[in-house]
């Protein structure tokens, strides 16, 4: 397989795509493959395409397949970034047609890049970077990518043939996903006080449980995510895979070498650093090479662990991205940021919106470089200081060293043990409800006799506020959706300040009420009659009530629970606000919007909320 | 000086003067020296002569005077942490007795130890422990709390003598202070809205300056800092001087020594490493001392960084400390704790708040540790690698390195400006006080094609992220009043959490309002006549306005208006409700708790806030 000839017949070809699909977009529709209107499954796979043709650069020492030339390859690895999203561009143009020509020439384009990368794979499967199968395992998911390209192309193609394909504009605004939306609002929710009220503290299984299951994913039907985030999560786990591989083929093989290198020879050197093993020289290479393993097993196991981090935490972003975005939508913003923004595009939020699928992919490499580091450091630590040790009863020095402190040790538990009883059972009075200090006198002087233990227990406080503080943000470096800064400096955090930004611009352009009423725009449009008037009674939710009820008559009572069910809408979606024609101004628009955002998160009584709301509007 | 037998003739003075207090404290009044009711200046230096000596304990050989036995070193080590609270308590005791006679040994006793400490550093300031002037550096502070405590127990002896010494409990209610603060709280508040509608955006430099002005404690006539969080604040201080002089006397003469050291031999090792500094062997001998006084340089400079970040984080941390004491007062624990929370005491917040003193102190040393440790290899990569190599223009690594990249961040720049200028001019469309989105396909085909280059970007935000996250945590190690975490897990950093409860505490004990009506209560039961109603009238807050319009006459619009102060007051001051008599039942203490903090909270009307508490009332 002629990488070069290769890549020059499919550049012509793709350019020449390109041209006739550009031809053609400006003739039907606009290039919006990133919009919702679109299939998400093919631009979640030429994304996925390009991320593994990007990731498989850093090893190449030709980055642009036709040249090769040593000399000038930083400025050809430049032209490079530029090169392969325009490869790979018309697969994802032929999708954004919506004819049957864009998807045969889609399901032609794609074949023939899967054909040859399964073709160049097999035929020469070894290759001499890093590792033999590096190249091999790096592609994997590029052809996963590009055998769902290929598979989905010629289904839409079926599928537009029998005529069932509705992948348009108007389809995904048709779809019964906005208004089921609208509907769940508009239901009346029976017991939302009381089971506040109800619960009791929690038990501690009950919170531990609770706290694994928000690490769980689990689909909702009235919640789809948007299209970037879709693309982001599914980079994000490209990106994992291929880390994971980068790293144990980096590390892994050397290894092995070096292992199987020991020989008697080492004995000597290591006596030149005064270490003697053994006598035996023999069995000092069965130490050294066990040391050895041991190092390896230390390494993989960092390694995976750091893999299942960064996988838990790609689902709890996923559940936390579903949360931010429903609290959005209903006007949350306070609990979301912590502080009140206005949720509308601006210039930065646009630029961290663009940015936000790629910061994602890089901040997971990042971290798993970091965590990989860290875990091997402790699991070394943990294995040559402790596990050895204890199987092999030699080398106890960290055992020795806690031993001798034991005076020391007791004396910090028991004077931790009797601040606590004390505290529980000599200081505090409960009395009617309340409780209150008693015995300030005896309080004041244990405070002050131990003011120096406390100072003890204090250091090993202040250690354990390190480790856990470091720990934490080791683990949480790859999510961008939590601030690792303290929450008055939040905004410092230049990811969690691109992911803030990005939610509002997502927020901003997909609510689901608009969209639920765009739809019923469109379907006004589309049939005859007086226009006007249905538009108004769009806009006042009454078609909702009318398909709910099947009714066609408009009386005065519709039309004021219209009224009130628009009324309550807005109070739980205040975001929309703005986007009401007679609300534009931006004065009006401000205050209003203070006042829902006020009445929506005291929470406390709908009906003062609503009652409110009413004598503004 | 024998250190020996001042220590066994103080230790039995002191003993005498300890059983002498206790029987005369258990006939007078309780051990309370650290209420508020206290002389502050007393417990302040007692705990500082305490700290010194704790701190001074690190490096002695023997840590009791009179036992010199190497061998059981550790287990004298525990004793004489409570061998030295127990040897200063006479100076704390004598002072909570308020009588002449507590004075008078208290003269005695703070002038025999500031004498003998004095004479002892007089007669032999040398020391063979670490660097020669150590320990006379070390006890500096001591001498001056010393010195404080041998000129105040004499102020108070004389005062006392002279009859104007008032230091009792109830001369701390009696005093303006907490009057004050409700007269000011009573006071109509003229212009709140106002202000928060008028202010516009502020500008950067009047940012810049608002948080310069954040970081500098100004004292303010209606705050007084608790005793506790004083006692806090003044061992923090000296535990910062003490780091500083272990610090550098640990380390600066140790490299004075080396650098003195340094002869021509050094070439020769030098050159076994390969390192060829120069051909001749003086020019060798001369660039190693310059190197070696750089790297001290640097360690100096480090350390002082260290010394006076702590200090501009010690003063932060007193304006936080008052704002938020302050806020607490007023009901508003959602802001502080980002939660709801009920403030009153519990075990671990007695706990708590018995090791808080102590912990700070421990954090800050800590801090100062980990804080010199970084800055040292911060400002060593800076000097060797940027500084000198500018200077003498040789070793350029790091220019080189940057020079060869340059079209790499050409690229990077150019990224950045063409998404953010286009973001601003192409895709966002201003339109009748709305922001939009426009030619949303541009947007999709240039957010696809920059991926690559954006992958890039994040790295090396990813990069910023992990500098700035460490360098926060590192800056604000020493502070206990913020948390590292991320705010929903803040509870998990340990020294925040004690902070957290040591504030219920203080708060619990130390309500202005509830001080102020104690000073009432002991006024009128000081008073003869119908007490019965007295107290009643003082709960309603009339006192404070007869006090202010000098009648005495009782009508019913100034018991009506008693009733709306009495209300406004608690409106102002939640925590405060479940302290009142009729509302001991924990049931109608939620509630009435509840309904008041959503009410503080939301802030906007004041009118529907107090109409809303008379209806519960």
């Amino acid at each position: 397989a002629d990488d070069k000839l290769y890549h020059i017949c499919i550049a012509a070809i793709s350019v020449t795509t390109l041209h006739w699909c550009l031809t053609l977009c400006f003739l039907s529709s606009p290039v919006n493959f990133l919009d919702h209107t679109q299939h998400k499954g093919l631009a979640v796979a030429v994304y996925g395409v390009l991320f593994c043709k990007l990731f498989s650069l850093n090893t190449s020492p030709n980055p642009l397949p036709f040249i090769k030339d040593g000399k000038t390859r930083e400025y050809w690895m430049i032209l490079s970034l530029f090169y392969y999203p325009t490869l790979y561009y018309p697969l994802l143009a032929c999708g954004t047609l919506h004819n049957q020509v864009g998807y045969v020439l889609g399901s032609l384009l794609s074949w023939t890049h899967f054909g040859v990368l399964v073709w160049q794979k097999v035929d020469c499967s070894k290759t001499p970077e890093i590792y033999k199968f590096y190249s091999l395992f790096t592609s994997l998911p590029q052809i996963a990518c590009l055998a769902f390209l290929s598979f989905q192309y010629p289904l839409l193609l079926f599928k537009g043939l029998k005529g069932t394909d509705k992948t348009n504009a108007s389809e995904d605004l048709k779809s019964n996903y906005y208004t089921d939306y609208v509907k769940k609002i508009l239901k009346k929710k029976t017991k939302p006080s009381q089971t506040s009220s109800n619960a009791s503290k929690p038990g501690v299984v009950e919170r531990i449980t609770d706290a694994v299951k928000s690490y769980i994913y689990t689909p909702e039907d009235v919640f789809k995510f948007p299209l970037k985030l879709a693309i982001s999560l599914v980079v994000a786990f490209i990106a994992i895979y291929q880390m994971a591989v980068l790293l144990i083929c980096r590390v892994v093989p050397t290894l092995h070498i070096v292992r199987k290198g020991v020989d008697e020879d080492i004995a000597f050197l290591l006596a030149g650093f005064n270490i003697i093993l053994s006598e035996d020289r023999q069995e000092v290479v069965r130490i050294v090479v066990y040391y050895m393993w041991c190092v390896e097993v230390c390494y993989i196991s960092a390694m995976t662990l750091s893999c299942l981090v960064n996988l838990a935490m790609l689902m709890r972003s996923m559940v936390l991205h579903r949360s931010n975005m429903k609290a959005l939508y209903r006007g949350d913003i306070y609990n979301v940021y912590n502080r009140q923004r206005i949720i509308r595009p601006s210039r930065p939020a646009l630029v961290c919106w663009m940015g936000y699928t790629s910061y994602q992919a890089a901040v997971i490499c990042l971290s798993m470089i970091i965590q990989t580091l860290v875990f091997f450091i402790c699991l070394l630590f943990a294995v040559f200081l402790v596990i050895i040790p204890i199987l092999y009863g030699q080398n106890l020095i960290l055992f020795r060293i806690l031993r001798n402190m034991w005076p020391f040790w007791l004396m910090l538990i028991l004077a931790g043990i009797v601040q606590h009883l004390a505290a529980r059972f000599l200081f505090i009075t409960k009395d009617a409800g309340t409780r209150d200090l008693k015995n300030r006198g005896s309080l004041f002087l244990l405070t002050y006799m131990l003011f120096p233990v406390n100072v003890l227990i204090g250091v090993l406080v202040g250690m354990w506020r390190m480790i856990i503080s470091a720990l934490f943000n080791i683990v949480h470096l790859g999510r961008m959706d939590i601030s690792l800064l303290n929450r008055n400096v939040e905004a410092f955090d230049p990811c969690y300040r691109c992911y803030a930004h990005y939610l509002k611009i997502e927020v901003s352009q997909s609510h689901p009420v608009m969209k639920a009423f765009c739809g019923m725009l469109l379907q006004c449009s589309g049939q005859d009659g007086d226009s006007g008037q249905r538009v108004r009674d769009a806009e006042e939710g009454i078609q909702l009530v009318q398909q709910e009820k099947k009714q066609n008559k408009l009386s005065s009572t519709k039309r004021a629970r219209g009224h009130w069910q628009l009324l309550y809408t807005l109070v739980n979606n205040p975001s929309l606000v703005g986007s009401r024609k007679h609300f534009q101004r931006q004065s009006s628009e401000s205050f209003l919007n203070g006042t829902l955002n006020c009445a929506t998160n005291e929470g406390s009584n709908k009906e003062s909320k609503q009652r409110e709301t009413a004598a503004v509007i």
